[in-house]
């Protein structure tokens, strides 16, 4: 649709200017292997649909009812998983919609965020929206995080841990180290996939009193259809969220995500099964896809960042896409020879694999 | 919690002057008639319960994956059922979210918008949060907005239709009278309440370039525990609204909000059944309010103000509130002699005449 420009006299003059995130595709193709936005290729656990289906039958009431604006139940189950008080705990509908009221609560100040150059592409999005300054910080030829880069003056930090899309995951040790850089900003760690094996700041929450830890359930929860998010930060953070949040909207979680998070909060056991069997199933994938020739990054998430010498990324990416099987390819400096391919069931990853070299590269 | 001054330069100077909304109470008491946050009394449709199951039944794949971010399948249902184009709607979390977002895309102007001094009072807050000027506008003397005010230069309008918490409604040639006295700006009629007896602005939406009208499903239909709220317009000022969306979170509705949704916009039968059942409910307690002695304001909403002479409104919700029955109390100016009080069933409505007879002015 094309706007004129006496149309776009009503829209706000920031709004003009705004270059909206672009999320992964979600074709609704049948048969198409969909190994493009980081999904969990199992389900949630079982607990999960029992919950939601306890909702439904108190539905008369649980619907037409508001739900409880601070979704206190569902701060207890994250703040008991968690190993942190209930006061640690700010959720959201989605972690996207945390990540970007903690852009609104800590990053509107006098001097520039700081991030990488390649981490997840809504931070400059948030950025311009809430009209937040930023400096970008290249990687180092490895794709690895420059420590030292991050004791420069900055009104505030975020990395995501792992990094997406390198996969790369950065040390507590690092992170300390950034945290102690930087007394007078928040700091914060986008985890949305440290379960997969990257180690959490979440225990460094009680000692840094600048540190936010923001985390999802899409990924290794599987309820990417749900929309939970959430963030573990000391009370005083905690308090500049909730400010945010309830200047905004009152009710973000709906009385299913907060049913069905719940749930999956309570079931630990079979939370830490999936996350082995998608880890199992990463290593095999790198390995056998190094056999074919890729150079793959040393991932602890559940994607991988993979390139083959040789061969364009983008052709590789269509040529896939034309097998029916979708990965992501971020046509920007310095990635577009790499692709991002999250990983399935090992049937589906061999599935990957078989195509390549019988389709694509026989 | 206190936060100290030195914990306090975290937060984005900014978020330190905010004044967040405070929604209705949600208390977890039992037995309690609650007739203050506009809930509907009666449930959603069968066939919302129906698309749920149906949604767990297909939960493997259902729950896993991301929704779909433009959610079309509901925009599609509420197209078809407001009469009007796909690109035409827009949807959110809530209307609340939808509100925020108009708030951004809309009104951060040069001049300030205009909006009544009794109303929603999500209103200041939006605009605090995007920085947004205001002039507010007093209602008359009969709590009525006076059209003619705003014809003044502004950066915009949003009317609250039926207002809240008044009750009451404007008729569609004063909103015309608006729209054509405001060529340059958007004029937003948030009709929340509508489908209690108002007349909706919709159907001008094809005739005004500047009219966006905002609803929900929390009220009419019953859906105030799952967060869906919409706004029609005409194509050019819904692309405003999606630019902001996608610069805030790709993926605001989740699989069960949209499914659930989507089955409450086409059973539209038991939608009217339920909204006639709320309106004949209402008639009769403000006849039966009337014959107590109360003063009510003529109501197009599922809620009345109401204002009983020589009795202090404070006190008799406290009263109230001591006998299980909670209604909404603002303590402000010019609104702090009347109670807001949601129509409940028949039934409810008799325990609170009934307890105003026998336990409160007897």
């Amino acid at each position: 649709m094309s706007i004129t420009t006496e149309q776009m006299r009503f829209w706000s003059p920031e709004v003009r200017e705004l270059e909206p995130y672009v999320p992964g595709e979600q074709p609704k193709i049948q048969n198409l292997l969909k190994l493009n936005t980081n999904e969990n290729p199992y389900p949630p656990s079982p607990k999960v649909v029992e919950a939601v289906q306890a909702v439904l039958v108190d539905s008369a009431d649980a619907l037409r009812l508001y739900p409880d604006p601070d979704a206190s139940a569902l701060k207890q189950a994250i703040a008991k998983q968690q190993n942190v008080a209930l006061e640690n705990v700010f959720v959201g509908n989605g972690s996207d919609e945390v990540l970007a009221h903690i852009f609104k609560a800590f990053f509107v100040q006098d001097k520039p965020i700081l991030y990488p150059d390649i981490t997840y592409s809504f931070y400059p999005v948030y950025s311009q929206f809430f009209g937040v300054k930023t400096k970008v910080l290249p990687l180092n030829d490895a794709f690895e995080i420059v420590v030292d880069d991050y004791k420069q003056a900055n009104g505030g930090i975020i990395i995501t841990n792992p990094n997406a899309p390198t996969s790369i995951a950065l040390g507590l040790q690092a992170i300390e180290e950034v945290l102690q850089a930087n007394p007078d900003s928040v700091v914060v760690i986008d985890e949305a996939y440290v379960d997969f094996g990257a180690e959490s700041a979440v225990k460094l929450v009680e000692k840094y009193e600048n540190l936010v830890v923001c985390q999802t359930t899409s990924k290794s929860r599987s309820l990417a259809g749900l929309r939970v998010g959430f963030a573990i930060a000391q009370p005083h953070l905690i308090a500049a969220l909730e400010a945010v949040k309830n200047s905004f909207n009152s009710y973000p979680m709906d009385r299913f995500a907060i049913a069905a998070a719940v749930a999956s909060f309570e079931d630990q056991t079979y939370f830490e099964q999936q996350c082995e069997k998608v880890i199992r199933s990463r290593e095999k994938l790198v390995n056998e896809l190094q056999e074919i020739g890729f150079v793959v990054l040393p991932s602890k998430a559940n994607f991988i960042f993979a390139s083959l010498p040789n061969k364009d990324a983008g052709e590789l990416a269509a040529e896939l896409r034309a097998c029916g099987i979708i990965v992501r390819y971020f046509n920007k400096p310095r990635i577009n020879q790499f692709l991002r391919i999250t990983i399935g069931t090992d049937e589906q990853n061999q599935r990957l694999v078989e195509t390549l070299k019988q389709d694509i590269l026989a």
